[in-house]
């Protein structure tokens, strides 16, 4: 082994690094930040099943641009040869950290801490990496203390990236593609039997879902699949309950359009009444169980058992008594449901679904629908192999997945 | 005059009923809510200045119908013949009101009370009327107390329509037009024609506006209006300042589109940094002033004295200790700065704009800037003769529009 | 009668005036063209069965600008009270016609020959008329041969506008809205009913149609209702024939999106094997007959004898025999199965849907469907009551239509 | 060498396998198509310049089989190790090729033919290459004639994949890009300068645009592209012709965007009467030359001999006499003047961009700019690292454009 100049360093990395565009990233992001790379070694996966394994030497023109070059690095999968604990500081202040601090990814991280590797708790991305107790893990920038360890720099830090799994069948049509030039039934298919394989095995399914499941009139089918036991939690906002409630108990929703752009006519009474009834049961809960409210979304909801959580935004009215317009208390709600969630399906909602997103570990399977390709592409291109998006009428698809997987009730 | 039988009623109405289209609207509404109509007398105005006069007789199938058939026609400016005071009830506790509550639009609207009409102040949509003291106020319903007077029905209330300014010739081009395929220059002209009107009666400009301003490198164009008095209030959310500071600190922003798609990386340290940063020195005004932020939109606010609000969403990383994640002190501080306002300028953030939409009366001029053509469509169709949309890219909109105001900054 | 000075005429105009949106563009045109007006006399239509009636007087700074104003009111109903026969003038070379030509709308146009009012035929936008032997008709300029009597001005030109249908209750909840957050079952429900009773009083339904049908897998629901009788006639373009015979040869479609984007791969070389195949055969027909296509939407109109209209695009690969790249050809062939249609169904091609547009009168109904508001926007918003259009996913929605219409077959 | 059973095939492919992520598609086409595959060598290129080399044995189950598989990879650069001059059989009839002809993509294409590779004239996607004394070129399907001698299969078939162009900085942050976050300024900074850098070297620049630049008011600067020598053919459709002329006849345009839908007005005098003013002069060139149209973009071609090629489409109304409606010579005609073009700007036309797309081989710079990212994601992503997509408002672009390249004028 040559001796390294200090503005060079040697990484490794291995997996499935050409089928996943891994390898290609590595290089480009070595010359984008302005370094220069040679291979070392180079043993390629010589069937769909083998790993690959790289050695890879990169310089920078400085040790410090070096730094940085790593820290590019490290979330497509490279580690420094050489071993090393991870570095920890104390937080200076409460939600202050040193400036080096670790920015995690919502990829599987390891953290090397007295020679042994430790997986790192409540992944997600944007986070510092606490050590505390031998344990490791993710912690929101605010709600980090004074004087906790947070990891610094990129040593003794390994990301697990998610490969692309070409051989999984489910979906693979659809994999990489947003069109609405699909088989829509086929997709329908494939959801409900991948919500089926969760159920099977005891898993749990989230649905984030906007109010147009509510404007379209699939509330019957959405309803139907909450009966089911498809539905482990409900993660909206306002919007949703609102006008489901206004639907059970005047037979209207408001019906506009926030994608189409159709007039609002001037003043709502019936979502305003809704609300009020709502604030007079003192909560949704309360509003079915007085039976007030005995229809609709949130009912079944109730009835059922299946908890929802409704986030506040800065254009709610109301808002109901149940909305959390306190976004801490909301996202830390969000993050409570998604923790053991297996699959999250998300409905036309694209800024719940997008605070979804970022809470959300790169491994957990989302489906996400939605009749504007923009938003399903921005919401499945998550730099994750699990996403799936789907081009087509979200009220047609929940009725389509109802009847699917509830066949009597649809 | 003939008796009236029980369900029916003779309503009156005044004003540009024909070029402002209200006079269609009325007879719809009847028809829609299966009532029938008999024109009593109508005398059109005869020219372009002359107003028009509607004496309506409606029936409905039954006294319950017509009363919530006379409740579709107020806010189309319709009052019954004979006037009478407002119905007040007592909210029977708080955020509850009775269920006959008259809702808000976002018109100007007057109260009889005592036999004198009374306008209504912090006049906005999806809101009760309490009176007391003698003074009639929109109250959100989460504001209004146990026992308040609330104004129930519709008896007494009058709605005065915005009618369309058919004479103005500013914007005339763009009036309920939505169009990429326009002379942007010519819009750009007449925005600063019109910021400059307000200004030079000393009005009030408040700007709604997404982090897109950043990310299109428009940043010094918007502090070159700050600097030249011509933003009187900023209200946006985190977003827009984390960029801003974090291409202030590290020379780099996002860059991704929420509306395009584009793929997000995985972990984005340098708005951490950011973060971190201004958490370090407690705010953003401490950071500017302590010389950690020395430029930017941020920066600038500060230096120049622009009160700014940051509406926190379910989406938002950190936030920033500025950032308001409770949204009901959220949506209070943005109602504090428009109260006041002559001219809103809404630029490429839908979310907030919405917000702002619902806070706002009528009759206050709005500009929104978008390159979603569905994006403007929706924030500019309020039912208000006084909103513009101009769909073009807002980097540019906004580099044009600080050439033309401030000829030697650009 | 007072004596009009020359920069003045009276105008008169009747019908639904209020209903219909036409009195206030009526005064707009006037006002936006530099004129005024006075209304001489109103009488509003007291009912809702009854018409208005208008006698206008307007007036323009010069007789060469009343000319011109008086051609914008003439689209709205408007016409002189004192009737003339119009005025005709010789086309002075083929394709060349006097500069004060009449150039038409898409409405129902009388003119008056010979003291009588006769009704134009082939009405279309942007024609002349030409008058000959007593018979007016539509002429498109490309047409018009030398010598020709075409109508010049305004005089004796009389426009039957359409005025909207207020009572008629199928559609009406989504009369003027384009949505895709509505209940697209409801919607299904109603184009099956229209379509029903066209063709129960022996009416002809003409279905315009892009290759999304066969990407998205609805091809087999098409066919359903080909075999059922339910489409007269298929105006389409090359792509949808060679994909539906793609798809019945190989099995594959490109199954590429032009809305959403998706990357094309380089070179198709089924598609190209399609076009040979049927190049080999001579032509669609002779392809199915001997029994090389044996499935598809294409081999059930040639089975059903449906005819079918494929006009080119300067995108076509190919093409196939039977697509007319003469678009002359092609205008033509659409004009001659869209002459007798009672309506029209547009699934999903703006191009060869506009191409028709223009080619229709205003009171065909017209049916508009895409997953793109724009383009149902676009498409729905010809100025007349009878276009509607629905917002989605295009596949399921002719896969819901068949089941409708045609039960035992989906 | 180990002998091969029929099933398998060695293949060989060199380049920058792994930075243009050609290697991972390979393997991706091979288990797509069933088939499976062993690396026999690998050998990676080890620093930025250096290519890699691949021997891949793939193997199917079925000779028919594996010959599919092979086509799938010839795109990718994969070859043969051994080498075989090509298959040729004769074409069997006018436009009829046998069925196992090769259909090409837009690379650049070799095939062996006694002993040596020759290089393919004409490149273009979907065409077959017919070989005539020595020389190959590309033939459209409809042009092939019968007897021609055509190349079969994939044996003597060698691609040239256009590999990623890392190092090149001009674009480099737009790469694989597409936003409207972005600043625009630096896109038309560099746009300018890879214009000039083409005309330093005698380069031809070939715009394809729609009517926006007229609608939008940058004819004018358009114009001064044209006099300054920047444009060297433009291709476009009636449309932009008419509405230019129009607007130089009589000071209108249409104005009316088909992306957003804006309402047509019933009818269009002004756009007739242009027409029919150019058919009296007989054509455009002659109507700028008798001095009936003075100003304007075909005005400008005219006067400065850039030639112009308007292409006919189902929808266009007139059309102009220069319009071709055959869209056979349409085709021809664009091709023509695409077949030396060095670069190629494409401003807001879908349609006729598509068009040219096809017709263009992959290495030919394009740039596309359009408002509508979905327009711009289907345009430049033509699977070549040569087109460059650009979301902003065409009309401030083409301002800025010449604004840059002709200071002067704008």
């Amino acid at each position: 082994m040559t001796k390294l100049h200090p503005n060079q360093q040697v990484v490794e990395a291995e997996g499935h690094l050409i089928d996943s565009n891994i390898l290609p990233q590595i290089f480009d992001r070595v010359i984008e930040n302005g370094g220069s790379y040679e291979v070392e070694n180079f043993t390629i996966g010589r069937t769909n099943d083998e790993v690959s394994r790289l050695k890879l030497r990169v310089a920078a023109p400085t040790p410090e641009l070096l730094t940085e070059l790593l820290e590019h690095l490290v979330p497509l999968g490279c580690h420094p040869r050489s071993e090393q604990d991870v570095r920890l500081r104390p937080a200076e202040a409460d939600r202050v950290v040193p400036d080096d601090f670790y920015s995690t990814t919502n990829m599987r991280t390891l953290v090397r801490y007295g020679g042994a590797w430790i997986e790192v708790a409540d992944q997600r991305m944007d986070a510092v990496i606490v050590l505390e107790g031998g344990v490791a893990s993710c912690r929101k920038l605010r709600d980090v203390r004074k004087g906790e360890m947070v990891v610094c720099g990129t040593e003794g830090v390994r990301i697990v990236p998610v490969f692309k799994d070409r051989d999984r069948k489910a979906f693979s049509f659809m994999a990489n593609e947003v069109s609405s030039e699909r088989r829509v039934e086929t997709a329908v298919k494939k959801t409900a039997a991948l919500v089926r394989e969760v159920k099977d095995r005891n898993g749990r399914v989230v649905v984030v879902a906007g109010p147009v499941i509510v404007h379209t009139g699939a509330g019957p089918d959405f309803s139907a699949l909450l009966r089911g036991g498809f539905v482990d939690a409900l993660l909206s906002g306002n919007a949703l309950a609102v006008h489901d409630i206004e639907q059970a108990l005047y037979g209207t929703s408001l019906g506009v359009s926030y994608e189409t752009g159709v007039p609002v006519e001037e003043g709502h009474k019936n979502h305003m009444r809704a609300i009020n009834a709502v604030n007079r049961a003192g909560s949704i809960a309360e509003a079915v169980k007085s039976g007030v409210v005995t229809s609709g979304v949130m009912a079944d909801c109730v009835r059922c058992g299946v908890p929802f959580v409704l986030a506040g935004s800065i254009r709610d009215d109301g808002p109901l008594p149940d909305t959390l317009m306190d976004l801490i208390e909301a996202q830390a709600k969000y993050a409570e449901h998604l923790r053991s969630a297996d699959l999250v399906i998300m409905l036309s909602t694209m800024l719940h679904s997008i605070g979804v997103g970022n809470m959300l570990p790169a491994w957990v399977r989302t489906i996400c629908v939605d009749i504007n390709p923009a938003v399903v592409t921005k919401l499945s291109d998550r730099g994750s192999a699990q996403a799936i998006g789907i081009v087509t009428d979200v009220g047609l698809f929940v009725h389509l997945l109802a009847r699917e997987l509830v066949p009597v009730s649809a």
